[in-house]
């Protein structure tokens, strides 16, 4: 059984994941793989429980090193429950947020050290890395202005503006320090133009 | 404000931490001490909430790592909430368990990687650890037949004889390590003979 391929889409708040998520499964099943998409945090039963905790607007004052630990403490769930499984049995894995958002939220947005978080990355993900990135990019007041059309935001879309030019300028050094595996497109472009971009990205790995 | 001082009391299950436990908050309390009991995993709302996710017998099956990382970012939120305020205030702090039961659970009883709990240790806490630690120790059996007649197991307490060997093994390993800190005390005594041991040990920081 050739293993499959797992494939991330990342960015901050309103960039338009959702829809192009589902078109990035729809090119993927048109080219005949069995796909699993799933999210993080989040992805299994307990790592959804997580995610309800790290997500409530109501908590206590969640510090940024529980906030870290627990981001990690779902993802070990995840790759263990459902990412690897579905990888050796030659699914491909289309997952909505992964590691690089650790880096940009917890590193960049809270300033959490790097190192810490790259060490983390190494235990519990072992050798596990996405084959392809897709950074969905644009300006932090267009995205927070779609986000906020949407209402009722949570404990991480209640940031300021200045948080989320942190995460995006971290997602940026990302992109610049693995440019083999990202692909940032920029989302300010019509759905057709960002769509184009994708395609163009997934048939290089299909 | 002179500093408070942190006391832990630790053990496998059905050692007596309960009753020992209030017995130290009262000798505390009578030399004139302000005490703040609290728990492990646990102390504050969201780390009792990461408690019942790790203690819950009907979860999906928890991944080492994951119970280790729960534990730490419930331990962060307890250390910045609970922990630390309370000794900057000259209060007293007695927690029932804390690091040595996550080295002697998730190391010694999963067999995680002891340095790896080591770097959580020092990332966490800082140069937080406990002034006193009392381990109650007793062989296994004994506790594990005081434990089953209470009943209603959670999902640690499920497990067999030779993990909890493990735990007790790993226990007294930590208490080797740290002898300063340490007073392991011999919970197979009678209750009477048990409490003289801790009013010694406890007389020594007073």
């Amino acid at each position: 059984m050739k293993r499959g391929k797992f494939i991330t889409l990342e960015g901050g708040e309103g960039v338009g994941k959702s829809t192009n998520l589902n078109f990035l499964r729809h090119i993927l099943e048109s080219a005949g793989y069995t796909v699993v998409m799933t999210r993080e945090p989040g992805g299994t039963d307990l790592a959804e429980k997580i995610r309800r905790l790290l997500l409530d607007k109501d908590s206590e004052a969640v510090t940024p090193m529980a906030e870290l630990l627990m981001m990690f403490a779902g993802r070990a769930q995840h790759i263990h429950h459902v990412i690897e499984p579905a990888l050796a049995d030659g699914k491909w894995v289309l997952c909505d947020r992964f590691t690089d958002a650790t880096f940009a939220y917890q590193g960049g947005g809270r300033g959490m050290d790097k190192t810490k978080i790259g060490w983390l990355e190494e235990t519990v993900q072992g050798g596990l890395h996405p084959h392809l990135t897709l950074l969905l990019d644009a300006p932090v007041e267009i995205g927070m202005d779609r986000m906020i059309r949407r209402g009722d935001l949570d404990r991480f879309e209640r940031e300021q503006t200045e948080f989320f030019e942190r995460v995006r300028q971290s997602y940026l050094q990302c992109a610049k320090q693995a440019p083999q595996r990202f692909k940032v497109v920029d989302a300010t472009l019509s759905l057709q133009q960002v769509q184009a971009q994708i395609r163009a990205a997934i048939s290089e790995i299909i």
